[in-house]
């Protein structure tokens, strides 16, 4: 059997089964959510990595050392986030090819250091090791939260409202961008593939949504609506609708999709490493968290669909007419005919 | 400046400076030991994670997916046993070239798993991504042990007598038949290249010198004797003199070094993944650690020198002349000519 015929999802839930070895009481989630959570005397214990591979998640050359540093440390801190967790420490390991400079690591340490200070994490480890072609890096995070407080991907609920904390598709508009050299003005083009190089973070959402006792489920949108919205679906045993025309667009990713004559509700839905928030929450409580996130951040919160019964998932178009969404998003073994997403 | 000028301890210094960046008062250690120890309100947690790197720690083909299971996993928990401390949870996070089959990564999960089972240690997560080259392996564990029980490096003390838990240069020796295909009996064979892919584990041994209040510094013996030592004595700024006589040598090593011509002590210093334990210990207490570790596991502690002042390492040879050991073993960026250890 191939991976790719198999799917990363597939496989995760093949190798899932004999992992609770010790005390299974410790264990509040293994293998299956954004992070692990284990019991801790003063709460829950979060830990999440993400590996980042050259030539599959990257093109060296196509992204500054300092933007993989930021980015690569980014991706972590969205799945403790997701989880409405704190992050606190962070070890970073490196498989380094034998061409790149000192130099260029330096600024990959300079980036993730840069956003480690605003989030006031600390490195504290991680391993370097030489590799013959690929640089491969590997990120851990450690965090905590109240155990009560914890956002799960199998906690939503018939008749949550689905939020998203910032708008969808631009990082997919970034990639777009790098890959096709569409002319459009510098500002556009400089704004989507910053949202691609350098995902803004939720963590102080993260917290209100988590502590607030009204969001049911959360993840962080890494794979692309579609797919981290179907996560969210098959754990929580329940379905969804979106509404096409709530969908937070840029105006930056709206000048690209007229430019290049592609429809930017695909890219939103389909497109991945966008790394908003994503929550189910009480219906009633989605305007004082739009309130109490506008109050603490100046950002929005945006109410883009509900959670039904069932087990589909569908858009429905601003006509009313619905349409069962059945892309994937990005799945790492099922991937297109690309070779990198950068 | 290219990495290899550099070397992998003077790029680990250069990164450290600006790590620390939440309360300091929570990390007791941060880069620079086997793991990243943390304040906990039980004690403390340990961190460490390690990489294995395809054409650079192992050849596929060479080694089974099983045994690289098995042996990715056992050189992270050896990293947990030289601080003393109790392993709890492993993630593992895998860069999976696209022509390994999925029965090849079930092997592979099968191997972590009898490990994970053996120790009591939980499989929490990780990462799954595709490489477009080599199969890379990052794998994270957790543990904890009490505060003042833990082993680091920079505690060693002048008089300390060095001691390690089994025979070294084994694993180093599996290395030398699996690349010269040295024609030797079966059993001498096997037991050498399992000793390189299977390294043994001395997690009881590690609790019995952290717990006893004799033993000042340790470390695991991944990069070779000279290397691993020269961490010990250069964070704790003191020497060593190892007796050559005292170096547990396994009769299958002699075997293998008669029949290729090669000094077994030279292997012994020099070769690295042997993952034996070494701490630093008082000296009126080797012989009640030797007879506790006996007992509790039927294994030898050997007493192979002393800690002294300065800061030379010296090997003392039978006939009472001394050698300075300048070799630095296994250091990933001044790696020599070949390209893979395996």
């Amino acid at each position: 059997v191939k991976l790719e015929d198999l799917g990363e999802f597939q496989f995760i839930d093949r190798i899932a089964p004999g992992c609770v070895i010790g005390d299974p009481k410790r264990i509040i989630q293994g293998i299956g959510d954004d992070a692990a959570v284990v019991v801790a005397p003063d709460g829950c214990q979060l830990l999440t990595t993400d590996m980042l591979v050259e030539r599959v998640h990257f093109v060296r050359g196509s992204i500054t050392p300092r933007r993989l540093g930021y980015k690569a440390l980014a991706v972590n801190l969205a799945d403790i986030a997701a989880m409405g967790g704190t992050p606190h420490d962070a070890y970073v390991s490196l498989a380094i090819p034998r061409d790149m400079k000192v130099e260029e690591l330096d600024q990959f340490y300079d980036g993730a250091k840069e956003l480690a200070h605003s989030c006031g994490v600390n490195l504290l480890g991680g391993d370097t090791a030489v590799s013959e072609q690929d640089l491969c890096i590997s990120i851990v995070v450690t965090g905590s939260a109240p155990p009560d407080e914890v956002l799960y991907r199998s906690g939503a609920r018939v008749g949550d409202r689905i939020v998203v904390t910032g708008t969808l598709g631009d990082s997919a508009g970034g990639l777009e961008v790098l890959r096709t050299k569409t002319a459009l003005p510098e500002s556009i083009s400089a704004a989507l593939i910053e949202a691609h190089h350098a995902p803004a973070l939720y963590l102080e959402e993260a917290r209100i949504l988590a502590s607030s006792g009204l969001a049911h489920s959360g993840i962080d949108l890494s794979d692309g609506l579609s797919s981290d919205l179907r996560h969210i679906c098959s754990r929580s045993g329940v379905g969804a609708v979106i509404d096409a025309a709530s969908i937070p667009l840029s105006e930056e990713l709206k000048a690209l999709c007229s430019a290049v004559g592609k429809d930017p509700i695909h890219l939103a839905l389909s497109g991945g490493e966008d790394y908003r928030l994503m929550a189910t929450v009480d219906p009633a409580g989605v305007g004082r968290l739009s309130r109490e996130i506008g109050a603490a951040t100046g950002r929005n919160l945006y109410d883009i669909g509900e959670i039904v019964p069932g087990d589909e998932i569908v858009v429905r178009q601003a006509d009313g007419a619905t349409k069962a969404l059945t892309g994937r998003g990005w799945d790492h073994f099922h991937s297109p005919g690309t070779t990198a997403r950068d």
